[in-house]
């Protein structure tokens, strides 16, 4: 059989510029632009074998992601760089954001609590027991990137109260007060729209979508020592992995 | 020094309920409630040891997710499962889901196209090369889960047109075709509000968070043979990773 030629014409537009956002978004997330122009509409007309009505309707997709941005007489450029998380090895965001800038971090509220039983269990602390509590709203070069929810088991977080918490990762000091390694860790990520206060905290506008995870991390012995819940802005941050076939695969 | 305890009263009562719904979000993820009720609100006010008012406050959070709903005189349930897709091991949907249902495809188009080139090179076609392209919305017992655009290198995607696309995973097919089982893939995910066309494709409002995957699989020779531009609603899908500290890590 020869494959079907695909009627281009025939097809929605909206279909068409969804097709061509897709390829554009992910050029931009891998820096094929820098920080500057896309090419004019007429050259990516022709290199996507669209109309240019398709282009436009891409580019007004990624304008309203805040990824891009028309300027008259300019052309149309890059206006939030997305930074990439790795989702293979375990690093905080200050360690692995240190090519693009400096990571602050607002401690918003660090203290004793006693945590609802799923954290208290997942935190293997006692029923009763008490676990540090540490809010951070975490800026890169000044401008808000995420909002961290922490809790730590008591025996860690309370020498880590008195470390330096708005430049360094939490990791770190988990690692300088325990004298352990950490080990690994779980993540749950999921995409959220921001309620109106975590928007206003974040500064971005209610319901923008949110990258939300959930990490559980243990130290090198495998003891869980630092459950979080983090919202990242969704316009500023990518994830990344490298997935084996496999279980015994290529990492 | 003695951790400082949390005046938790005197916190702004937006930042006590995103805590709590942050906490409850994972659960309902987890199942700790199935698809039943969750506990009352003032069982919720003793186990988070905050008000009722912002207990509320916390469900409104998770109503506004579409992960839950009041109904009178029943109480609040969990109305939308979420699938867990994970980010360890290169699997399809339907073998990763196939506990949970059926995973149906509706080819909304497929065929021969000329791609740009940031696809062309992904895949290693050379210049002026077609691939295939197959858009499939997927379902999962009847219900939108995701879009999927997928560019096939030609030799694999020709013959691939003439399978069982409406109810095979891509993935399956792939080694059918080639005889060669696939090794790994790159992924990046990305929290992106669904433009207009997008949400009433998938069936959920305009703005809607969706998980964004941009994935490039590769035989297990290492030759890139599918690349994937995946739309995943929020409402329905998280991802689960696990991390190591060390690149030679526990995996």
């Amino acid at each position: 059989m020869t494959a079907v030629r695909i009627p281009h014409d025939r097809r929605p537009r909206a279909d068409r510029a969804r097709q061509v956002a897709d390829v554009l978004r992910q050029q931009v997330v891998r820096g094929a632009f820098g920080t500057g122009a896309l090419p004019d509409e007429r050259l990516l007309a022709t290199e996507f074998a669209a109309s240019r009505n398709t282009i436009r309707e891409a580019l007004t997709i990624l304008r309203a992601e805040r990824l891009i941005e028309r300027v008259p007489s300019v052309g149309t450029l890059v206006v939030n760089q997305k930074y990439c998380h790795g989702l293979d090895r375990l690093m905080g965001l200050a360690e692995m954001l240190h090519e693009h800038g400096t990571v602050t971090n607002e401690v918003r509220v660090a203290g004793l609590l006693r945590p609802p039983r799923s954290v208290a269990s997942r935190l293997r602390v006692p029923d009763g027991g008490s676990v540090i509590y540490v809010e951070r709203l975490r800026r890169l070069n000044g401008s808000p990137l995420s909002l961290d929810l922490t809790y730590l088991v008591p025996d860690i977080g309370r020498p880590l109260l008195e470390q330096d918490l708005e430049h360094r990762d939490i990791f770190a000091l988990i690692e300088n007060v325990s004298g352990h390694r950490l080990g690994t860790a779980e993540v749950t990520v999921e995409a959220v729209n921001a309620d109106a206060h975590s928007a206003a905290v974040l500064d971005v506008p209610e319901g923008a979508a949110l990258l939300v995870a959930e990490r559980l991390s243990r130290l090198d012995d495998g003891r869980p020592v630092d459950l979080e819940f983090i919202r990242f802005r969704g316009d500023r941050l990518t994830m990344r992995a490298r997935l084996s076939r496999d279980e015994e695969g290529a990492r």
